[in-house]
């Protein structure tokens, strides 16, 4: 017992100690955090003096690590490394400008000027930038709704016959998707040089995953015309799938069968292709560029038997030789694509960022977050001025640049240099080649994403509530479309934190035997509740979305219905008026008879009067006593992260009733920003000391027990 | 020292022992869980048997409490209470019928069905329930946007004038209330029968008191237009309101003098009335309905002077007496409104059932949240069969019921009495009364919201957040309008649990000496880290938005950059490969050598050599001691919540990266709800066993320090 005292002693000094420094400490930090975003805002504005160079260095990546590049060691891995990816660049540019609805040569500027910036300016070594499905289907569903066929629908003189304006068209889309290309870019650069990088934090794994797959549904669907070389009509808005899934089935009798066997024989060829590279995968140095081979096949096939004119094939179309000269962006259009611009600027950095990372971790090395978002910015509004649409990186093109030895960002500059090539010389060649050819390409790349769908069964065992915004990350984008779903899917996974903390598991917690460990009671078989005691812990932090749960849930644990206490008390102290009225009216009457019994009786002694008084009185003077009450209630608020007025109200509330009812509250196991919270709150005042404040559980059970002894004490005094 | 081996050891059985059964009790936990709604839902409709009376009781509280309803101590105060608030009815509900858009004597109807349904149905005592400015205005945006002038604009043949139909559009607009009122009573039904009363947590008090605020400018400038009696156009949507203002502001020049006079007249009169009121509070035993008088007197003087006519001041008009049969409401018009009957339902019910709390714990009773839902939900569907708009309950009505004596729901009902022959006999006589003074009644009505101003500076000091909810749901409400602003309110308040864990405090925390008490190194200058261990706690619980920042933190603050150390390992290995080989090159040479200097210097012993080499080879192949790692990094947890997938990832990589660098990671505090998390997730393989987590800092901090010894006894033995 003595030990236990002194323990106690000790660190409640402490504790008693410490409060008046938390005021001063928790001062200093608060005006840091108020000032540190300005500062870091300074910081990354302030670049002069001696800070100018390594500022700017920081900022051009390239300046430094280039003097540094290990030639001989680096080189060949960059070259290899760097044809392959320029190759693959080729077909997966042409396929992505199918889905972002502009002819196949933007995809092939898309491939080239990003991955160019992206050399000067980013950090991170391994990552292939350039164009990617979920963004090019993005870039898709904005072009498409402001530039609608409906639109371009010219009336012929002549006869009730329309047709649609298609050059025009085309014209307008490219114009749309440069401009919502500038405009996320700058909205990068933007967030980069405010080191607002931390955005992409909400963008947790299970959602960028449920997005991407979803997203992928879009690529596919987007892709069935060209396949089945169908015109369904455009939807927009939410459920636009479905309409267009519905649009297209409806449509398959009208499929173009020369179309269709382009399709079937290029998906046999692609898959049968990728399995035997996948098998030989060990063997060979460098994989086999099936698709680059399979687009060569596929062009000299169609250009040989003229699929054009004779099956009415759809081709790829002109593709004009050379570069073209850059355009300022159509600012009239970007007031309607603020929102699209937006989501495009957050999903490229995100996916960019998680792959950069990882890769970053694994050879060791360090992803700058600001500076790849002002990278990024760069390569999107310097390509939205040349006419790309925006990028990110693709999965498929980095593992080939790390598989053939890429090390360096060496690697991109070289696959930028041969789509210049492909870009002056080549590209036109492949005009005949049939569109359906690229979109089986697409879909065939897509079984990646497909393969997320496994984590739904693994989640499910792991945790569910992440399962459940995969799902709904899923089903959001699937249903609201890319831009509308992924705001819709944030919210819903930042709304799934209070799922997991309103319904926490509240616990009565019991002593481990001969320790200074408490447990919950019902997890622990071995623990023991200490009499006259209740401890009560919520698993998780407290506020307004379970605050009152927690002032019922400690009324039911501790057995003690507050409500039923309180009515329990006015009715005693109703009685005892009642009861003091009668005896005051008795006392006149016995005042008489006493006069006249006093000869009769034996008088008591005045202590024997007062300790008989006190008998009787006692058990409606401490309404503790006969409710059952405990002497305590210790609150565990070690899980507590922050405390709203809500909450504070809450625990405001629990002491004051319970010290209605003379039963004291403490609490115990606060941090420090709890504690502050407090003061501020106004918990603290005359009656509420910092008293209440108790270091751990136990600390404030040897408190009450203290008390017990010197209330004992006390007694036997009297 | 033995103390403390053995305390640890107790500790750590303790823990060992435990995880067996976490795991039985785990499951069944949460098999209850998955149960608990499902089981709510049956016991909620499964009403048969021995249960279904006390069931039936609990449905119709009246006959439970009317039977005991002790009549000789409450009926008079009841009776005074219920004919107080009777009076109040009138006004209020007359000036309330026109924030709904409605002819007044619907206010009337609202003030009566509603009450009636309320007194047999209710659970709390004390609160009035009936028309609410915040509802009613909330209507109005509903029937003003559903059935605006421009459907009722009516071309006359001979020239190009129009009108409004007013007749027509007045019917559309009580049919539109109706119905919005019948669909919120219908979801409030739902949302008791399914025991969802829990919703109305998301509606903190600082949401509940800046929305108020919020709605009360809504409620203020919808009255201008009668107060100066002038027409503006009508706004929908977004920024309606500043709109609205702007267009009042410039219609200002053709106010109706009379109007005008009247409004003063009126303003000067009450708040002067209330003033006297107000001072009087305490000698008088019912206070002076000042609101009746003023429209008894405003009434005669208008109906004497013939306001009407004279100055064409707009007056009241036709109220019928005696009630009129319930029809069903209008169920296309349905489909349009389902948001804002939605919103109705939780802000009506969010309103009654926090002043129903309030005063139930002040008298001791208790308020049955889900009847509560079913009580309002039932009010407002039989409600809006007989046309009445949707109610909640006024806290003004409610404070003169308690103030004048009012104990149970008999005086709601008695107030239902005195509406009743308002309705039948006395409704008519008002039809002169100008609505210039209603709208007087409710904006001097208005000042008890507007003094919630000062919530802002309260909660500025006290705390910020909760401020910028307050802040931000007024913004949100008075630009968005009542409905969407509800929405986006309390979007942003749940918002604000991100923003409250996101920027979390970083510690590394240190041993109070001589105790087992640890805490933040930077708060305390007393505490003393311990050599070779790193302490590392987050003041908040780890999950996506702040995974990232855990671990960067912990890089930092432990002094150990992973990536680094990481670079620096395979630099250390690519050193040791290429010293291999020139060594092995080496020795081929040394080979020849020392066959020729054998004979010339003395052998070294073979454990001298050892060692020599152990000298020279240890810098390097121990990585901990030449970066100055520590031995081990302990994680406290205790402020964990709850682990979610990216929670869970980070843990793994901290302790696989620091593993690979040869530093032990250890958990400690880890409640059982995170455990299980940690197990479902596959934290522990066989690699990471469960012995890395430990009950307390100090168990881990001593497991370590025994480590230590028995390394340090090894020596020895070597």
């Amino acid at each position: 017992m003595e030990e236990m005292e002194d323990r106690r002693r000790v660190g409640y000094h402490i504790h008693r100690d410490v409060m008046g420094e938390i005021e001063v400490d928790s001062v200093a930090q608060k005006s840091e955090v108020n000032t540190s975003l300005l500062d870091k805002f300074k910081e990354s504005m302030r670049c002069s003096g001696p800070r100018a160079k390594s500022c700017f260095l920081s900022s051009v990546p390239l300046l430094f690590w280039l003097p540094r590049y290990p030639f001989k060691e680096n080189v060949f891995g960059d070259l290899v490394s760097g044809i392959s990816v320029g190759i693959m660049h080729l077909p997966q540019g042409m396929a992505y400008a199918l889905l972002a609805a502009v002819p196949p040569v933007f995809g092939l500027y898309s491939s080239f000027y990003p991955i160019l910036i992206y050399f000067i300016f980013g950090t991170s070594k391994h990552i292939s930038v350039g164009t990617y499905a979920v963004m090019s289907v993005m870039i898709g569903s904005v072009t498409e709704r402001l530039a609608p066929d409906s639109e371009f629908i010219v009336w012929t003189n002549n006869s009730n016959e329309s047709f649609i304006d298609t050059a025009a068209q085309i014209n307008k889309r490219i114009a749309i998707a440069a401009a919502v290309t500038f405009l996320s870019g700058i909205f990068q650069l933007l967030l980069g040089l405010v080191q607002f990088g931390f955005v992409v934090t909400y963008l947790s794994e299970p959602l960028v995953r449920g997005y991407t797959t979803g997203a992928a549904i879009h690529v596919m669907v987007s892709q069935l015309k060209y396949m089945f070389g169908i015109n369904p009509q455009r939807y927009n808005g939410p459920l636009s799938l479905i309409y267009t899934v519905l649009d297209v089935c409806s449509l398959l009798g009208g499929t173009n069968i020369g179309t269709l066997v382009v399709s079937i024989v290029t998906i046999v060829c692609l898959v049968s292709a990728k399995e035997v590279n996948s098998l030989l995968a060990r063997k060979l140095p460098v994989p086999i560029p099936v698709e680059l081979i399979t687009i060569i096949i596929a062009t000299a096939v169609s250009w040989r038997f003229d699929f054009k004119t004779l099956y009415e094939v759809e081709v790829v179309g002109e593709i004009p030789s050379g570069l073209q000269p850059p355009v300022l962006p159509d600012f009239s259009l970007m007031g309607t694509m603020v929102g699209d611009a937006f989501a495009l600027a957050v999903v490229g950095y995100g996916i960019a960022i998680s792959l950069g990372r990882t890769f970053a971790l694994k050879y060791g090395y360090k992803v700058d977050s600001n500076q790849e978002l002002i990278a990024l910015g760069l390569c999107n509004s310097v390509g939205g001025m040349f006419q790309c649409f925006a990028i990110s990186c693709s999965m498929s093109r980095t593992m080939v640049q790390i598989s053939t030895g890429g090390k360096t960002q060496i690697a991109g500059a070289l696959s930028a240099v041969v789509m210049l090539v492909i870009l002056l010389w080549i590209g036109s060649l492949f005009e005949e080649l049939p569109k359906a050819v690229l979109a089986v390409i697409i879909n065939v790349n897509l079984q990646g994403m497909f393969k997320q769908f496994s984590d739904v069964s693994g989640l499910w065992r792991t945790n569910k509530v992440d399962m459940l915004v995969w799902l709904m990350t899923f089903i959001l984008t699937v249903l609201l479309n890319p831009d509308v779903g992924l705001a819709a899917s944030i919210a819903f996974s930042i709304l799934t934190v209070i799922f997991r903390t309103q319904l926490p598991k509240y616990s009565l917690l019991g002593q481990v035997p001969g320790t200074d460990i408490y447990r919950p009671v019902e997890d622990y078989n071995q623990v023991v509740q200490i009499p006259g005691l209740v401890i009560f812990r919520s698993s998780a932090t407290l506020y307004f979305a379970n605050a009152e749960m927690y002032a019922d849930h400690l009324y039911e644990k501790s057995g003690v219905d507050i409500t039923k206490l309180l009515v329990h008390k006015k009715k005693l102290e109703a009685k005892r008026l009642r009861k003091e009225k009668k005896e005051q009216k008795k006392a006149k009457k016995e005042a008489k008879k006493r006069a006249v019994e006093m000869l009769e009786a034996p008088e008591l002694s005045d202590k024997e009067e007062k300790l008989a008084v006190a008998i009787v009185a006692e058990p409606e003077l401490d309404p503790c006593c006969d409710s059952g009450l405990p002497k305590a209630i210790i609150l565990d608020l070690s899980p507590v992260n922050f405390l709203d007025t809500v909450g504070l109200k809450t625990l405001r509330d629990i002491h004051r009733d319970y010290g209605d009812a003379g039963v004291k509250v403490l609490l115990s196991g606060c941090q420090s920003c709890v504690i502050e919270n407090l003061e501020k709150g106004g918990f603290f005042n005359d009656k509420v000391t910092k008293a209440v404040l108790f270091s751990t559980v136990h600390d404030a059970v040897l408190h009450c027990q203290q008390g017990d002894t010197k209330e004992a004490m006390k007694g036997t005094h009297f």
